[in-house]
Order: C-alpha cells, then structure tokens, then sequence
C-alpha cells in the first residue's frame, strides 16, 4: 500500500471552482492503487489578506497571534478541499496541524519542524479514507499555534512523506516540472526531466520558487523521489531523486535568478582574528541570515568584507553593522540594494572547469559587471546589477542550452 | 481578584474600527481591579459567509467538515483582538476552544459542552494577562473540533464563568440592555432594571435573542449574575440574578415574540395509549425539536394533536408523519407555516390569575385569533397568525406597560 503526499499550494486552490475541479481529478485518479494524503496551502491571496489585515489594525501585531491569524487560512482550505471530496464519492478527513501533532520550536512565523504524529494518519489512511493536512502550521510543546513561514507548506508536505514512509512527495503547481530558466524570462525554457537532489537544492537557495530548501534537504537525507508537476493537467513533471552523473546528462540544468538580495560591504575591516566573526555575530543577533561572503585582502592590513542578504533586512543590518563600525577607526559600511543573483545549476559543474569560464564570458559579452562569485559542485552564482538581470539570464541560457 | 467574563458578539465586531474601538475601552477599564476574560464571536457575518461558501462547493457538506471550516471564524477575531489589545499595552493572549480544553460530545454543528479546563486561563491572568477565548467552538474526546450552534458563544461564556468561578459574565450586545419588548415594534419599550434567571430563561425559550437559554440555564443553576449591556457604549444593563418576589417587583417583565416557528397537526389519532409516544419518537427519529404541545379530546375515540416546531424542520417533519399516518386509517397532517408564538413573562404570572385573562382579551380586542396556549410560572405564550405579531405585541405593551 504505498502511500503518496501530494502538496497544494495557493494558486491551486484559488477559487471554490479550483477545488471543484481538484476533488473531481482525485476522485478519478482515487481508483488507482495507492494512498493519498494532501498538503494543502491557504486559498489563493488569503495569507497576504490575512497579514495586511493584522497590520491594518496595528503596525506591530504580536507574532504568537499573528500564527493564530494566519493559520486559519489553512484550515479553510482542508475543510473546503474534504467537502469538495466527499461530494464526489471520496471519504476524506482534514486535519489542522494541531491535531497531527506538527511539533515546532517556537519562533512564531518562521517555526521550525521537529517532528510529526504519523499515527492518526495512517489509522485513517487504514479505513481506506484520504487525509488532507493543513500546511504552513504546527504547535509548541506549550500548545501554541505556529506557522513555518513563506513556503511553509512544502515542510509540512516532506515532514508528512517522511513519516508516513511516503512513496514520493508530488508537488503540485502551476506549471508541469521545472524548466531550465524562468519561461517569462527566455521563452525557448525547456522542461527539465530529472534533477538531482543537490542541483534542486542549489537551485532553490539561488532563488528558485519550485520547493523549499528545507523540503529538498529532508528529501535528500531520507531519499523520498520528489515529482514536480502541474495541479490541473496531465503531464510528465520534473523528477527530483538520487542521479548518478553520467554523459546522458546535460551538463547544465538551469539557470535561477533572484532579485529580492541586497549587497553589504564592510570596509577597512582590522585584518586580525575575530574581525569576521564579530561582524556575522552582529548580523546574527539582528536575525539576519547571510548568503554569499567575499572577503578580499587589501596590501594594507584591513580586509573588505562583502556579503549578499534579503533586501528586507537591509536597513536592520546596515544600522546595526554601522554601530559596531563606530568603535573601529577607518571601518565604513557600504549598501547596494539593486542588486541580483544569478546562478547556473548543474552536476556537469564539477566535472567541467570550461562551465565557469563560460559562464563569465557570456555575461562579459553583454558588458555585464560581475561583484561577487561563489561556487559548489553543482552551482555558480555571480551577484550583478539588477537592471541587467534579464540580459544576463538569456545570455546564459543562449549559451548553455541551445 | 474577582475574574469577570465579557462576551462579545459579531456585531460588536464587525470591522478593524470596532474592534479597536472596543481595545482602547477595555484598555481604559483595565485600570481597575478586576481581571478581564474576553469570549468573543466571529467577525460580522464571517460564520454566515463561511456556511455560504460551503453550501456553494457542495449542497451536502460533512458536519464535521462544516465545523472545521465555521471554527476558523472565531480563532480569527481571537487573534485580532489580541493584536488590537497589544496595541493598547494590554498585554493579551488568544485561545481557541481546543487550547482551553473546551470539551464537547461528537453532535457536529449542535455540540454540547461537557466541560472546560480552567488551568490555562487561570495562570494567564496570574501573570496579568488579559485572556481572549474564541467563543462557539470546541473539541471532542478525539481532537475533532465542534461547533455549538447559534447563539453558542453564550454557553462558551457561561462555561467559562463557571469553571473560573468567575464574579459574574458580561452579555455586551447592541443594545444597553433587555426590554419590555422589541423597540422596533414598540417604540415606547423600557429597558428592564433586573430580571430574574427564571424570566429570562424563558424569555429566551419565547425567541428572545438576548442570550442563549443553555447559558441562562448555567447562570441559574451556578448562581452566576449576569449583566447584559452594550458593547461600546456605557449604561447600567440589565441584571439577569436571583430575583426574590415582591411588591415593588413590575408583574410583568416583558413582551418577546418568535416568528421562526411553524405549526403541525395530527388529525385522527387513535385514543390509545402510545400513540402519543409514536409520534414524537417519529419527530425524534428526525432531530426535530417540538417546542408547544396541545391535545384536544375530541368526542369520538380520536384526537387531534398539536405542536409548534422550528420553521426549517417543517418538510422534514411532515414527510415523516405522512409516512406514520399510512398505518393508521384516518389518520392526517396539516402545517401551518405562517404563525408565530408572543410570549407574556414576569414574575407577577404565578400569583396574579388575572394576567391571563388581560392578555387573551388585548389579543382578542385587536381580532386576533389564539391557535395554542402553554404557560408556566413566568410566562403565557400564545401561537397566533404571523401577519397579526406586531399589532399582537403592542396590543400586549399597551395593556401591561402603560
């Protein structure tokens, strides 16, 4: 009896004639062998709705209600996706995250996962029903309600497979798989058929909106196959699994962008140690998360330190780096807020020092400045202007995939 | 440190200007001795639109689906109001029925409370802590959340005071209080200084609205005063207490009407025992509830049984004693769905034979015709002709009021 999760997002789930159509396509497919068990996220808009209405009432809701708030969302769109099954013949149950026992720490908003309860699922999945479970939320120990931040859902979706021992974790969503750029971007994008689990997950630190990093990482360690593929239509999707390199493969898979990232410098900073670490412990203590970090020693015996961050937290981080800058004569701080990334994905990267060179060739061509590099086995990322976002990823993709 | 619970409803509520509103006064009070739990409704018509919604995607919903989804509705105002009183400095918590351990059985959309934990809410308000509890909702043995049905934010106030042995529960409403009768039928109408648990129990039985008769129930039986007043605005309510009777006391309290309700007839039934017995155990059998009841002997060895139910459960009723009333030859049903029932109440009934007399002979005086009779201590009710209500109310004001 294998069991499959399949997650839901939003957009999927935008109009009551969505989920209509949703149920009737599950009824069908209900036929087949195995087992389902549904992530699903809040109505389209509902979360965004839910959050400005908080900060319609006050500029700084306390962050335990504020999970209180949005977690309603979700429990909406169980309830509505159950009925919608039951209308079609198909015995379902939802189930807020509360009662599967989503264990979570207790950062309201961005709450960790650290375990689920698999048992009320799968006695229900034993009575033969489809269980809907609410995405994007959890509990304390203390009871509290908490919510998994932005893309919260795919957590919940990879928590669930793991637990349940899923047969593989299907991704449903707009579009049918992943493509080797952003189609709006560079018309020509294929779908991709397979990736490997490193590439998904470089590919999603670089920005990519297809799953969460931490979804991908869970699948990775616990080897649960993901299937990216379109809520609505038929179609072959993207498989995310375990590959071995071999020449089928295409060297490069995609190119991700990202242009929600800010560049900090520090410059002048003393070249002795624990300059680098106090910098990132201020940045820590700010709830700052860092991205890429270039460091380049300059003849004098200071350092630059450059590093790419959210362009949310840049005001946070700017204020608080130039705060600690006044105790150190000389050190001064520098921000860049139009500033993007852009990467390369593939398994061919470690194999083929040319990808590099190339990469920085065609960006050259388009008279695009490149101010930061970093590198894995399966990615490069160059941060660039933002305004040449565009040009640069068709350059890429005109020299790597055609 | 004398616990007060307030109970707020949806209108009171009905939009981010309200709520803050209602958060600056509860503000202001908080200065005062008494520690504050908050019962609150769902937004304006949020339980109505959500019920729309589900009736939209199917024409059958699952209670139990139904509940998950009208839940929703109360732990998003819960969380609001948080917010709102934290804007205030009012250092508030949200809970929802589930957290409070707010224990119901499994009757889906109709559950009865079995039992609240007061722990949680206690140490709350030891640490200063305004609590907010979401009103109308709870959870079953198995962690399946329920509904308690119109009106049930009251039971879950009164639940509440109860179980916090609390100093007394606030009703705050629209109005600044109960009234002889309906303003917008009689404009002279008073408001009531104090009634008796006695009066208004059954004055909520009669249809009035002001508060649900499960919690009415409670107050009487726990001896827990209740205060009925307005929302946003000051006033002295009404005492809902323990009333003893005596001279200065007003005979009568008021006037409530009910046009929601529907008559049924059962011609021909056979004068043996049992048969009585066969027909309410039919209406049973179909979960409608039978409020006033008549029997007349007529002077053959049949009789004609009559009662008034809940105007939704007409169809359902009939069908089901058209099919008894097969077995029996001679046997028939007859609906009347356009009555209504006007209900007298006041302490003065018991001890003043004469009340009865008066009210048949206004309702007379203004031709109008009495279908049933049922009395109590505190109250006569009389089933009319809806068409004749309002005119039946102000003959009744007239005559006791004036």
């Amino acid at each position: 009896m294998p069991i499959v999760v399949q997650k839901y997002g939003g957009s999927s789930l935008s109009t009551l004639e969505k989920i209509d159509l949703l149920a009737a396509k599950l009824a069908e497919r209900e036929r087949r062998e195995d087992k389902l068990v549904l992530v699903v996220s809040a109505m389209g808009e509902t979360t965004n709705e839910l959050t400005r209405l908080a900060y319609e009432l006050t500029p700084s809701p306390p962050a335990r209600e504020l999970d209180m708030l949005l977690a309603t969302g979700e429990q909406q769109s169980i309830a509505l996706m159950a009925m919608a099954l039951h209308k079609y013949g198909i015995d379902a149950i939802s189930y807020t995250g509360v009662q599967v026992g989503l264990k979570t720490d207790t950062l309201h908003t961005q709450a960790k996962v650290l375990g689920v309860n698999s048992d009320k699922i799968l006695g229900q999945i034993e009575k033969g029903k489809v269980v809907i479970v609410a995405g994007f939320q959890g509990v304390t120990a203390e009871d509290d309600v908490t919510t998994l931040g932005r893309g919260g859902s795919d957590i919940t979706a990879m928590a669930l497979a793991v637990a349940l021992k899923a047969d593989r974790l299907e991704k449903c969503t707009d579009a049918d798989g992943v493509y080797t750029a952003d189609p709006r971007i560079y018309p020509d994008a294929r779908r991709i058929d397979r990736l490997s689990y490193e590439e998904m997950l470089e590919m999603s630190y670089a920005g990519a909106k297809v799953l969460h990093p931490r979804a991908v990482f869970f699948a990775w360690k616990y080897r649960i196959p993901i299937l990216v593929k379109h809520a609505h239509l038929e179609g072959q999707g993207t498989w995310i699994e375990e590959l071995e390199e071999n020449v089928e493969q295409p060297i490069i898979s995609n190119v991700t962008q990202d242009a929600t990232i800010a560049k900090l410098t520090v410059y002048g900073v003393p070249d002795r140690p624990g300059m680098a670490c106090k910098i990132f412990e201020t940045l820590a203590a700010q709830d700052v998360a860092v991205d890429m970090i270039v460091q380049s020693t300059t003849m004098r015996d200071v350092n630059d330190i450059s590093f790419t961050i959210k362009r949310g937290d840049l005001a946070r981080a700017k204020g608080a780096l130039e705060s600690l800058a006044r105790d150190y004569p000389g050190m001064d701080v520098q921000a860049e807020e139009k500033v993007a990334k852009i990467t390369l994905i593939g398994l061919g990267i470690r194999s083929d020092s040319h990808v590099a060179t190339g990469m920085f060739r065609a960006l050259a061509d388009e008279g695009i400045n490149i101010q930061m590099i970093a590198t894995s086995d399966v990615k490069i990322s160059c941060v660039i202007e933002e305004a040449q976002l565009k040009s640069g990823v068709r350059a890429l993709c005109r020299k790597f995939f055609l």
